[in-house]
Parts: C-alpha cells; structure tokens; sequence
C-alpha cells in the first residue's frame, strides 16, 4: 500500500503565528518522507478538504516553508466554518471521508481554537465508524488564548507583545500631550469572552503611575459609575488616565457596550466600537478630551513584532502533531505545558480533543486586581514569559518580506462537487 | 558676560522620533560648552517657558539622553498652544522675553509644525524689538509631512512605515479570512489635510493584486458612488478588498465623513470614526462582511518598528540647528534636501521661517493616480527611501526600554507668574 498522505487546514481568525505551526507540520512531514507522503493544505480551511481544494504544499520550495515561520495570516486561507453535528448533517463528513480517502489522507491536522478541535475530535470518531479511520491531531492556535489544559494558546504571547507594547508607546504620546490636549486615551483589544489580551497590556506597567491606568475584562460587569470614578482619578493623579478595553465588555445583564449586530458562521456577535463607546461616556460625563485606537486585525497578524516564544512553541506545536501521529496517538491536541520552577521553561505535552472540544477558559478571578480594573501579580507572573523575546522578520525596501505561495491545487478525483 | 542658556521646546502632536531631534539637540550642545551654557527643555512644550517651568537637561545623565534617540513621544511633554499674534496678545510675548531674560536665554530651538515654526518666527521677530534678541531655530517635526521647503519632515517616515506595514499585515490576515469571512477591511489613518500617510499604505502593495486596493486621500473628494463600484470590483477580482482611509477624507462640499464635533486649541476639527462610518456604508450597500482599525496614537508612536532613516534624520536636524545657532544663522528652520540621482542621498538644508510658517504642503495631483484611488510610480519613488532601515529600540521582558527622565525644573526667578 502507498504511503499515507496527510491533510493540514488552518481555522477560524489566524494569527502571527499559525503559519509557524504550518512550518513545523510541513518540514517534519518531510523529514519523514518513508512514512507520510504529501502534506496537502486546505484552500481557506476545512472548506477546501469539503471542496477538494487541496493544496499541494510538495510543490513549495524548502525556501517558501522556511519562510512560513515568519509569515503571519494563513498562508493556506483559513475558513470560519463549523460543521454541525453528525445527526444534523451527515454529508458534511461522508465528503470529508470521501475527499481523504480519494487523495489517500491519513492524517487530518487541524490549526484552531475550541470549535476547530471539535471537528477534529468529531471526525476522529466518525471516520472510524466509516471504515476509514483517519488520525486525528489538533494543534491549538488562537490568540483569545482560551483553550483549556495547555498553558497558553500559541497566537496568544504574539498579540499580547503587540499590545503591551502599543500601550506602552501611545501611553508615552497621551502623557506628553495632556497638559493642554488629550487626556484620556482608549485602546480596544480583541477578547471576546476572555480578557486575557486586555490582561497582556498590564505587562507595560512598571512602575506605579505607568499607563494603563485601567482595564477593563470580559469577565468583569461593566459599572458606569465606577468606570468614571477611575477616569476621574486616574487624570487628577497623572494627568491623564490610559483605558484598555476588551471588545467583550458587557453590562451586568449581558449586553455588550457595542454590538454591531452581525453574526459570524459560528453564531458569535460580531463586536467592535467598545472604544468610541466609552469615548463619548467619558467626554459626556467628565469632559475630557479623548482620543482612541481600535487595533483590531492589526494585533493579531502584527508578526513584525512576533513574541520570540510565541513563534518557538507555534512551530514546536505543528511539529509534535505530525511526531504523535507517527507515534501512534490520535485524538490529541498538541500542549504547552509550563514546568515548575523560577525559570520559565515548557515541553510539549498533550491533552484528549474531547476535553478541549467547546471549553472557552477564561481569566481567574485570581488574575484580577480586587478592583476590578488591572492584574495582579499572579496573572503578571503567567503572563510576562510569553512576550520574552524578538524574532524580526527580514526586511526589503524597508518591509518585512513575508512568504508567497504557489498554492498548487491537487486534481480532483471525485466527480461530485459540494457545496459549502 | 555668562555663557548664554538655550531653550528647547517639542509642540504638537507628538511622532516616534521627536525625541531623537531633542538627543540632537543636547548632545551636540554638550559638545559646545564653552559657546552654550544650559539646554532648558519646557515642561510641555512652550506652556513651560510661559509659566517658568523650566526642565534643567543638564541633570539628566549622557545615558539617559542617548536613550531619547530610541524612545517614542514628547519626553519634556509638548502641548497644543499657539500663541496669538503679537497685536491680539502682547503679555504672551513679553512673558517669554522676560523668562528668557532672566534665565539667560539666547537660543529658543522649536521642534514642531508648521504652527511651531509660525510662532518660533514671531519670537525672532519680537525678540529684537523688544530689545533681547534670541536666536530662533525651528527644528521641523510632524507626521503628517505637510512643511514647505523640506524634502520630507521627520516623524513622517516612522509613521509611514507602521502604515505600510500595518497594512500588509492586516492584507494577509484579510487574505486569508475573506472565503467565508471578511470581505472588506478598512485602515483609518491620521492626516487631516494632506494624504501623506495614507499614501504610505501603497508601498505595501508589490505586485499588482497586492492590498491596499483603494486609498482614500483628503486631497481627492469622497464619491460614495466611485467608492463603492471600487469596493466591489475589488471584492471581485481578489475575493477582499483592503481600503486605508485618511481622517481627512471628506465630501466634495468640505464636509468630514465623520467629524466629531471636538475642537483643539488651534481651532482644528478633532477627527475620527472615518472607518466605522465607511464600514457601515458598505454593509449597507454592498452587503460585506467588515472590520476596521483605527491606529490612532499608535502610528506615531511605534517607535518599536520606527525608519531609521527617520530617526536618523530627526537626530541630525536637532544636530543642525544647535550648529546653526552657533554659526550666527537666525530665523530658520533645518531642512532635509534630497540630492538629485537614482540613489537616495540626503544632505541637511535651511529654510527660512517666513517661509515655513503657516504653509501647508498637500499632495501633488501627481502622486494621486487617475482614479484617485491609489498613488503613481511618481509618489512611490518618493516615499520608498523614507522608510528604508529598521532602527529598534532595546528590550528587557519583552518590552521596548524607553528613557524616563528625572525632568528636574529649575528654580523659579521670576516673581510673577502667568495664567496659562
């Protein structure tokens, strides 16, 4: 019988990093030549495996791989797109079986958050039960860092570097211009149901008075009142007063500060706006001037300014897959596992796909000041090792130069198409 | 006769290398000791002189004035204060002298805009009449790159490589997302007036499908109609469409796609929300999937990712105006002069502050494609070199390390002091 080949899709919002893991899946795939034939990609995630658009990654220099480490985004095209359950609809998973045995798949590696390792977990079993058992390793990525059992989620130290340095940066320019200007300064940061990006701006303070003055998580119940009380404080203390908010903060009874109203294929709010929301609570109930910043995509795909380690354990993530599943193992996803000790050092450990599976983690109560409004030392302690170092991607004519792919796709063997 | 003291002041929105043009300033005026006595830094800008408050640099340590070359913002504070003509506010002026004066003051370096050089012109003026001349050099700095006369100003080329960089960034993670995700992603960018930075967004585009599809200058009156049959073409032909937009884009009747009402000291409509408002646009009419960044204060302070072209030019044009001063130039503002050839080469110019005060600098239509809706090979070759060069800042736990100064005022000797 041929060698098995393998399937990698990446899923839902990308990262800095993601394509690090792809880097690792790819290049260790191809130490292993004796045992895994092709590694092919989805085009734009699990739709394309749907689709049969595959990407034959063989067809990509050593170079262009190589390149992928320091490349943000998906390289291959990421999909959000859930597949439903197998009662609900079968035909979604008799395509997938169909594509990958057409194409002599094996091995499924899956690049995502909770829902992609679901799938993952869902596709394990089935496949199984239809005769045609494919492997199934997750490798987690997201930068929500939400993911339960792993100690942090690679995407995570990438996004969370990008902000606490952006913090950092514009809290210097609102404290050079608040003598006569600016006096209050809103950041919004990703973070739908986890403050955890929030929680990365603390990192910027050192000393007492360093910005951010406030933040605030999707884990705490927005109070008006004692939102404003801290505005009002932090200005007639410093001068001025530095707000990281969580695109997730939401009132008592559950209704976010700013809900553009549309939905994601996943059903989640789309959200955005939390920083010109609370701009105007400010300038309406205080008077300050404001300014403030929405970074959206720019935190997440900001590998120019990646997290050395967040890029280490990213690759370090996508390599252990193809490892496990030549090992035997199936039905994992790839973990961080932080060792004991002052020093910060980790391995790679693994954890069942039916216990990440739709498990969102959320900040510890225990990681948030008394107050409600900063980190403790605690959450300091977790956090601070994963923004550790730099890893600059070259540069031409004064921008980075991140990798392009041919994205070959494979000639399709079924006859059926299908829809997504 | 005592050595006599020079006073150095930032104003303005501040820029990533503001602080470079100060480490110039300093060091090479601690190069001259036996010609220049103190360099007093105002405490937030001119705001200091007026009040007599006054930062003694000469407490801070070499070292610490070396790190102002890589520390992002205005580290002697800056301010948003214009002063009025000499007719409609004489005390202000006499304030000055008399500050001046009793510090021993013959050399006023300005680093700022236009309204900067407007006012570092009037004290030149003034200053003889009333009997105590002060040599007044303007040190030119603003992001939005709008002063007459100089090739390009400093703060320009680091806020021009964030955007470039933002936007091929952001272009990735659009890129990838945009088969079942979003279509359509929106930069918005500073530059209320003239199109310089969100010009700098087409230097990320290399190939000819590369993001941004359409830039938005203020220079171009907005057409909803053009702009969205641009939106959808683009949607079209790549599947995405990325659209960095100026603050400054407006209606062809003068009126600000989003203009929130907010006024600043020097009269000026405070802009923000252009994104958000095209954003909904675009839903609105074409339907897209969105999302959209506002960088704010984060463009001009990413010292992290600054040009170091920029910094290098922002050092040597507080170099030069300390040398001018010595020379016996008076009146005039350093400039950068490009010199003729194929390869970038700059030299250091003068310019006089008649000239500079109050003039505004736009885009030329030659820069502007046809449609309006990117920039020509023309423009290219002139901002490409202004971004060439990585210049980073030192890091420790994965944080840029930026000066902090003791910012020691000296002892006050005015009896009177002054509301401002």
């Amino acid at each position: 019988m041929a060698k098995k080949n393998a399937f990698y899709a990446q899923s839902g919002g990308v990262t800095a990093v993601i394509n690090a893991s792809a880097c690792g899946v790819i290049e260790t795939a191809r130490l292993h030549k004796s045992e895994i034939g092709k590694v092919y990609a989805g085009n734009n995630g699990i739709i394309g495996a749907l689709r049969e658009e595959l990407i034959d990654t063989s067809k990509e220099s050593a170079k262009t791989i190589a390149a992928l480490r320091h490349t943000p985004s998906g390289a291959f095209g990421s999909c959000r797109y859930k597949l439903r359950s197998f009662e609900e609809n079968k035909a979604e998973y008799v395509r997938l079986i169909d594509v990958f045995q057409a194409h002599n798949i094996a091995y499924f590696f899956y690049n995502g958050g909770g829902d992609s390792q679901d799938t993952a977990h869902k596709v394990s079993q089935i496949s199984a039960k239809m005769g045609h058992p494919i492997t199934c390793i997750g490798i987690p990525k997201t930068v929500d860092n939400d993911l339960p059992i792993t100690d942090n989620c690679p995407g995570f130290g990438s996004v969370a570097k990008y902000v606490a340095i952006s913090t950092r940066e514009a809290g210097l320019d609102v404290a050079s211009m608040c003598a006569s200007s600016t006096k209050v300064f809103i950041l919004e940061v990703m973070g739908r149901h986890a403050g955890w990006i929030a929680a990365a701006a603390g990192l910027a303070k050192e000393q007492e008075n360093d910005p951010p003055h406030i933040i605030l998580f999707p884990e705490m119940a927005f109070d008006e009142t004692k939102f404003l009380k801290k505005v009002k404080q932090a200005v007639k203390k410093h001068g001025y007063c530095v707000i990281v908010a969580s695109e997730g903060v939401h009132y008592k009874d559950g209704r976010f500060l700013s809900d553009t109203g549309q939905r994601d294929a996943f059903g989640h709010a789309q959200l955005g706006g939390v920083a010109p929301t609370l701009a105007t609570m400010v300038k309406d109930k205080l008077g300050y001037k404001y300014h403030w910043a929405v970074s959206d995509y720019l935190q997440r795909s900001a590998r120019h300014i990646a997290s050395a380690t967040d890029v280490e354990q990213a690759y370090a993530m996508g390599k252990a897959a193809v490892e496990f599943a030549l090992a035997g193992k199936n039905g994992v996803m790839t973990t961080i596992v932080r060792k004991p000790g002052k020093t910060y050092r980790w391995e790679v450990g693994e954890a069942k796909l039916s216990d990440v599976a739709n498990v969102e983690r959320k900040m510890p109560r225990s990681y948030i000041s008394r107050d409600g409004f900063s980190i403790t030392d605690e959450c300091r302690a977790y956090l601070q090792p994963l923004i550790i170092g730099e890893d600059y991607p070259p540069y031409k004519n004064g921008l980075p130069q991140y990798a392009r792919l041919k994205k070959v796709l494979v000639e399709k063997k079924l006859k059926q198409t299908f829809k997504v």
